[in-house]
């Protein structure tokens, strides 16, 4: 490897950590705020995230007032389907107390969603492993992830992973993902932020959003897309010739 | 089931074939038109497919006027790893001779590829399947993917399917798929057209990819999206924080 | 094409149609048998398929006897959340009366499902996109997937593909599949039969279920596999060091 | 968080870090040791990787022993299309020097590649991310992957993740796999081993390689399965009823 090197100077010579840039149609995704992450008294996984539940609110009221869509996630597991956590559970046994309609995965009280933000049940780490996420966005047009909630060390990252992978441009605002220790979560933020997406402020992000709000320019006009095709459709053939609800 | 009822009685009933409608960022997928699918006089598993070559080159013409990508595929295996190909030649041994580097592989010489167009090799049906087209389609903003080249039941019918699911607009223009037998192109083209995506005439395909050009919202101008957020953005705190090349 | 040729002779030349076979880890999935399918009653899109149900029961009883897992399926969208659907109810409105909690989504009363008999909720054709189903199928060592349901022409079809592309060898029984017409019943047995999977006789599905359970070589065996390497594994470092439970 | 506690404290409270076990049928996965990222001299981002190199052959011939499959993998974009690599080289520009064809995409000369190993070409971190090795891995029956080669906190971490949540068991031997810096790969090795997949030393791994070799319990076995339901076939409908070759 390097020898001992500084990790900031080998990425530096390696130019790593250039910036992937904002998009026009962002959603803003809470990963996994569910009771058994942020409630130290129920959960021995949990980590005191009051801080990041209310820097994740902060970006929701932004994302809503900008017009962009809020996607949530929670871990959650069939008790009477032990398979349904695959081979995860042997790391990590704690996942067995992830069961549908069981307290440990209601969202945290303090999470301000909407009953319109779409609640995806995921079973792995990445919001997008195994659930229909990436359609979702690309179905609506968005090119902007803002990923907040836990961990950063394991959901988070995992996610921003394949935001980028998908196509999504990732970004971290920091205030507003959590780990169940520092040292992870520091790290997995030097990473985030040197190979995969954004890691910026909770200030610079909802600067983001509110500019988006101003220029009406945010992903809610992805609804609107489509139209000049549509317009002109002269003779569509085909089973039936309705015309589009 | 119906009780014998003519197909298109049911579907009328179910209101099914509605139309998925045209976006404004489209690309062009051109998939399978390799010789092994192309050349009957080399290839058992090939049907005479020069009109629908024909068609899909007015096509590649017109989507470059208007600025869209193109996309290539083609099916190959790896001769010296016999499990590349999965399961599959268990059904089709012909899949076996589908080799990389081999004659069959290659495109037909008449299909009008430009060197930027980028050729996916892909193992299975579906030219979304173990490849990362998704990822292509999502980053550049493509909304609407139009799909031509063979077989009309087979890789084209799988594209479809998957390119709704992964929230692109699939639009199939009749005259540019192909297959070996005219029962199951027919019958493939008559459930997409109800289910999956939009089965329409070349001219109307022509015509949509005039008028993106006419009016300059093609593909293209994806590449300028991101320049709000990236204009306004003030302090990206990170490992680096070099200006974006 | 093949100008006008018979496909069954067309495909015989091009030798389609080889047998996928059995594998001895098999699961049993049943796909999509909700009200919504099989009440006509109340559904427009939904068809005749008491029969189909029937042949869904008695190769559930088969597996459930060899010790093979089942996995059910239905479609269902968050009523308050129009997007959870993406792009696809833009080609069949009767998609958005699919609705989480509400009578269409629920397995038709005459299906036989156990409380333990894992239900996945999908979004789309396929049982594998925007689905665990891949991961749960490989963690549990499963090499054979038996697909039943409606409809033969959609969701089994591209369930058949999908499977056949992760690795699983599809079977079909074909009294216990169905569609609601005939002809696109039949031409999708034709081509998963060609292309991607085995469609066999009730009979003969039920048979080789018989076999498993004799020689006690059925899917349950898997739980029993890893134990060469984890009753010798000396001294695994890491974290924690405890016993597996 | 945890207001400073320390990670491993944390860690063993919540009950992280046990063991994912080894199957009976692993594969060996050897991720990017291409002259990218292997020579300091030609890349700015490569390491000295000489040692995992070595370790990595040891395990080679050990699992050619035990009759265990071998998959590398490379990233590669082709140079014309500068969409190939999606977002990703905002982040990292250095990713645009993998051109296919380039010296800094071949594997390491030192590296001890068979010509039946498969190589697959990669565009993301993960190995199964736009890739076919998931279908690749269940086809053949394995379930346990090892994963050796760089970088640990890039695309080795990344494709533990998907290994885990694809269904096969993660083990990796610590002395084969290697980063650019100390600091982010001892923090993956910290993470996977709590989170994703088994750390173990490289002699432990080999040992295990050893096992499966006396008792003859090796993927090559995958092969031989899927007897049992063929044998007794009876009679299988369909297009065709060719005899299996």
């Amino acid at each position: 490897m390097s020898g001992g090197a500084d990790k900031r100077t080998v990425y530096e010579r390696a130019r790593l950590g250039e910036r992937v840039g904002y998009g026009e149609h962002p959603a803003l995704l809470v990963v996994d705020l569910q009771v058994g992450f942020t409630a130290p008294e129920l959960s021995p996984v949990a980590g005191e995230l009051g801080a990041v539940i209310a820097a994740a609110n902060r970006l929701l009221g932004a994302a809503r007032a900008a017009g962009a869509p809020a996607y949530f996630t929670v871990i959650a597991y069939d008790p009477q389907c032990p398979d349904d956590a695959g081979l995860w559970p042997r790391k990590g046994p704690y996942l067995r107390t992830l069961t549908v309609g069981g307290d440990l995965v209601r969202l945290d009280p303090r999470v301000e969603r909407h009953p319109s933000d779409l609640l995806l049940v995921k079973k792995y780490a990445s919001a997008f492993f195994g659930t229909h996420l990436a359609a979702l966005l690309a179905a609506r047009g968005i090119d902007t992830v803002m990923v907040t909630g836990c961990t950063t060390s394991g959901c988070v990252r995992a996610t921003v992973v394949d935001a980028l992978g998908y196509g999504f441009r990732p970004i971290v605002p920091r205030e507003a993902v959590g780990d169940r220790a520092d040292e992870p979560h520091e790290a997995s933020l030097f990473d985030i932020d040197a190979k995969y997406g954004d890691v910026v402020s909770l200030e610079e992000a909802l600067a983001y959003l509110a500019r988006l709000r101003s220029v009406g320019r945010a992903a809610g006009d992805a609804a609107a897309r489509g139209r000049v095709g549509e317009a002109a459709a002269p003779t569509a053939p085909g089973v039936k010739r309705a015309s589009k609800s």
